[in-house]
């Protein structure tokens, strides 16, 4: 299992709280549940040791605000915000997909029903943009970055649309697996980098660069993301063993090998993707297929390819040395991890 | 059936076109959902007589913006935030509460699933903050309107979150029933009425008093939806017939019920509320009760209440005798509405 790297737990302390404070005058029950999904209490209430995930696109945000010279403390309610985004979008994407797992948890919906964790991911969304007001920038920096939040979530939810959508549909090409995953991960990573940058009073060329930045390694992300859903272990990803398989997600190792079979091969792939069944069997058989042609591979070169332009996109600035490293050690996180 | 009165239709074009356009250059499918549950189009895309519902919040936005001397088309971009918000929390609510009808039609989820019908809602929320952009404000009020459309939503989603939790629960106070209310429907009425005052530029006191003139309002709407759940006719109200007792809703008649009945009557209702029988039979014998000791004419009471307390404010307050006849005539729509 690879490690956090160091860089992602630097402002763990500091983002954890910042987010603790959002909820701190928020008593009601409905938002123990998102105590318990950020992992600080238990389902009965109990505090619990903290674990907020991986942080990586606050993470993204403070740094891209230091990368520019800006001070990352500023940055906080943003970090804070997107984390909360993220996270709602989590809450309810669990739901979507019937999710009874995450983060080695069972999921907010399995333990108060889904009606419950609906009203858990709504509250979420909505304390992000309290969040924002915690800013201390002017109200016209406040409005664009109120925008930029808004349309990195309805990118998200076109992107969880497309996502359930193409769960039915087979005939997926590369063309549409980017759209739906330039929305779902990619667009929420590059308004990080886009938001910390903006609130650091960065140059606009440094702030449009630092988002495609985002934008490429967003995709990376997925694409690794894609990879565990098939190779990745159980006890490492804290989620169930080939779900996405199972739930006939149309990932990239998968989007490869319906394009790239033909006889036997795409006949199996057919019958299993069309008629959705489910056993053990069948997704084992749909595994093998892939890994026969190669598709594992070729995850791994295209993750490879959008690391290297989001490389290249970032040498290009005109940044200093140290936020260069600090970004470099994330996207080689990104390319490598095992969670 | 009561017609909707002239002061709900007087607005409802430029309503209807302002929605319109805050969805326009929207074209994935994600969207259509939305036009569909507006009443734009059918499930097949093919267009509707548009039917957007009541257009009870966006016209008391507009006419707060009147009463205190501004124009209206000014508050257009947040009178569509709001029908939205609105919006967004019935396409929820619907999944929750696994309703497969709604307006006599079927509702998004019973047509899309569950999972899609979860991110139209969450699109809805979104689109509310894009038409707030839309408004010719200085950034200062952008932002101040935006964070009431955001504390009406957590109330909202605070009041979802005891509806639900109270299905479950047979002591529910009359104060937790306020409480539940208050956040479920009074808090978006007062906030429609507080943005249009806003933006109409009234004076402190005046948009503080049609916020509580709103809150009085939304209390009483919600009693008289109260009351058309068991006593209203299905195809008057466009819901299943004794719906919200079928679910063990906690509405007023029921609150009411469970503190005013004793022996017999007691244990009936106990029975039904605490073992979830569904059977028609159940129901009937609910409904039976209810009305043997009163609860309809204590619902239609308590609404009146409120009613002439929000009177009692609007009279109250420096607003022009034309501005005071418009919502005069919506609260008692309100009172009297068989839909």
């Amino acid at each position: 299992m690879v490690k956090l790297p160091a860089i992602l737990t630097r402002y763990q302390g500091e983002i954890d709280a910042e987010l603790r404070s959002v909820l701190a005058d928020r008593n009601s029950l409905l938002y123990d549940m998102i105590r318990y999904h950020f992992g600080w209490i238990d389902e009965k209430g109990n505090p619990l040791q903290g674990w907020a995930g991986k942080a990586i696109r606050p993470t993204l945000c403070l740094l891209a605000c230091e990368a520019v010279g800006g001070n990352w403390h500023d940055a906080l309610p943003a970090a804070a915000a997107i984390e909360l985004v993220h996270n709602y979008s989590l809450v309810h994407d669990d739901i979507q997909d019937d999710d009874r797992e995450r983060r080695h948890r069972p999921t907010v919906w399995s333990v108060w029903g889904k009606p419950q964790g609906i009203n858990a991911g709504n509250a979420m969304r909505m304390l992000a943009n309290v969040s924002i007001r915690h800013l201390d920038v002017t109200p016209a920096k406040q409005v664009r970055i109120q925008s930029m939040l808004d349309e990195a979530t309805i990118l998200l939810t076109e992107g969880q649309y497309f996502d359930i959508n193409y769960e039915k549909r087979l005939d997926i090409t590369t063309k549409e697996y980017l759209q739906m995953v330039g929305g779902k991960t990619a667009a929420l990573i590059a308004c990080s980098l886009e938001t910390g940058a903006e609130i650091g009073k960065g140059a606009r060329k440094v702030i449009d660069g630092l988002r495609q930045f985002g934008w490429n390694l967003g995709f990376a992300f997925q694409m690794r993301d894609d990879y565990l859903g098939i190779w990745g272990k159980p006890e490492d990803t804290g989620k169930p063993m080939w779900g996405d398989i199972k739930r006939r997600k149309k990932t990239l190792p998968v989007v490869y090998g319906i394009e790239n079979t033909s006889g036997e091969m795409k006949k199996i792939l057919t019958r299993f993707y069309n008629d959705g069944v489910q056993d053990e069997e069948g997704v084992a058989s749909v595994v093998r297929i892939l890994e026969a042609i190669g598709a594992r591979e070729y995850t791994v070169k295209v993750t490879g390819h959008y690391i290297r332009e989001a490389e290249r996109i970032l040498t290009d600035l005109p940044l200093g040395q140290s936020a260069v490293q600090d970004f470099s050690r994330i996207f080689h996180f990104i390319a490598e991890r095992d969670f």
